[in-house]
């Protein structure tokens, strides 16, 4: 189900959606490959986003794309630098000159790059800060988590922290509210989720570290009604990421 | 539960070829009876793909082949576990004879097996009636659907339909309200989803086709704060299986 590229094109970016985010962001871009033809609306499009970065656009066959990809290319793909991670206290600066509310998802040990895709791409959506993972036992940005976040990477900060413990501590410090996702926690909608919030979200299979667990002032639950008792990640993140949207609305409107 | 995996003549597939393919496929399968002897190679090569299936192969006298089959077995027959859909009619009669709430889900042409599995899961743990798919355009329950449903399937009746707009109008004359998720809709926030309801949701790119919106009551949609402007299939029909579940809750309690 997982399709894991290998080290070497962890910096790359296929699909039309992720390709073309990718050059309208500030993010440095070595070079982009299509095999669309000319006349192709898309190749135009890509074509000028190329020259307006400044980058070099090479014309390949469809198999150069299927051999570095998993096929869903969508005729375009691009190599980019490294990723960029942003800084958590530099992140909670900035936030606050900006009068934004601080809003954070803490991924704690997640192994699905498609659920961490998923997961950025909801906290882009709803207005998040940004999104913190761990330096180990954490999937890092690669390129399928680039493209499961439908360019989301781009816009939104991505913050990679030795110590999930201690960014947890230094979010508190800031004043803001740790929310860990977990079983046998109070009922989510029970809860006000307005002011400063992060939402604390485990791994697939083992939910919350015990460690991370202990930094969390609440734990919240969703409601389970039926046979199997739990949500995939991304969609059990995506519904609490909503819930703390909604409470922040009118802080900042 | 309504649904039943019959072991009939239906689900029996014989002859070399078909069993390879069968266990080559994403079809599930239950069983493999094969009466080949352990010296032929056949036989080693049945064993490694049941292995690599986590099938059970039995091992039958070739008397007990020629009964089940016309003859030309080759030596081996399987059963498959192909999935057995439920009827929407019965289905809105047994919910009423529970006393129980409507509380469907329409998919509209979705056609990633991944997504297809976590809108199952997730309507199966907020408690829905069921699924509702398409024939036509649209991903059918695979084994990569039962997967990535975590079990769903076995618990959630699961609906497949000839025409998606003449099952909205058999859900509309039954009392349900229709809501559509797509854009520029009303902000779900602002709508009372109590009562009896089917959520619609549409395919990863295109969203709700022509026809199905023209058959929805309301279109409703999900603030969208940054750049992205959409979420994933799977965690945007989450997020409102949700809300749904939120509203019908102090029905049945």
């Amino acid at each position: 189900m997982t399709q894991m590229k290998t080290q070497g094109n962890d910096n790359l970016i296929y699909g039309k959606n992720a390709v073309f985010e990718l050059l309208r962001s500030d993010r440095p871009v070595d070079s982009v490959l299509c095999s669309l033809k000319r006349t192709d609306g898309a190749y135009h499009k890509l074509r000028a986003l190329c020259r307006e970065r400044g980058v070099v656009l090479k014309e390949v066959a469809p198999d150069r794309l299927n051999r570095l990809t998993d096929g869903a290319h969508q005729g375009m793909a691009a190599f980019t630098g490294d990723f960029v991670y942003a800084d958590l206290t530099s992140s909670i600066e900035e936030q606050r000159r900006q009068g934004r509310r601080l809003f954070y998802v803490l991924c704690d040990g997640l192994e699905d790059p498609h659920n961490l895709g998923a997961i950025i791409r909801t906290a882009e959506c709803a207005g998040a800060s940004g999104v913190i993972i761990g330096e180990r036992r954490s999937v890092s940005v690669t390129g399928t988590v680039v493209k499961s976040s439908a360019g989301a990477t781009a816009h939104l900060p991505i913050i990679r922290v030795k110590n999930l413990s201690r960014a947890l501590e230094e979010l508190k410090q800031a004043g803001v509210f740790v929310y860990g996702a977990d079983m046998d926690g109070t009922n989510f909608r029970k809860i006000d989720f307005s002011g400063d919030v992060c939402l604390v979200v485990g791994s697939e299979g083992k939910g919350l570290s015990r460690l991370v667990k202990e930094h969390c002032d609440t734990i919240v639950s969703l409601p389970m009604r039926g046979q199997v008792g739990s949500l995939n990640a991304s969609v059990a993140a995506g519904i609490l990421i909503y819930a703390m949207e909604g409470c922040g609305r009118e802080q900042e409107v």
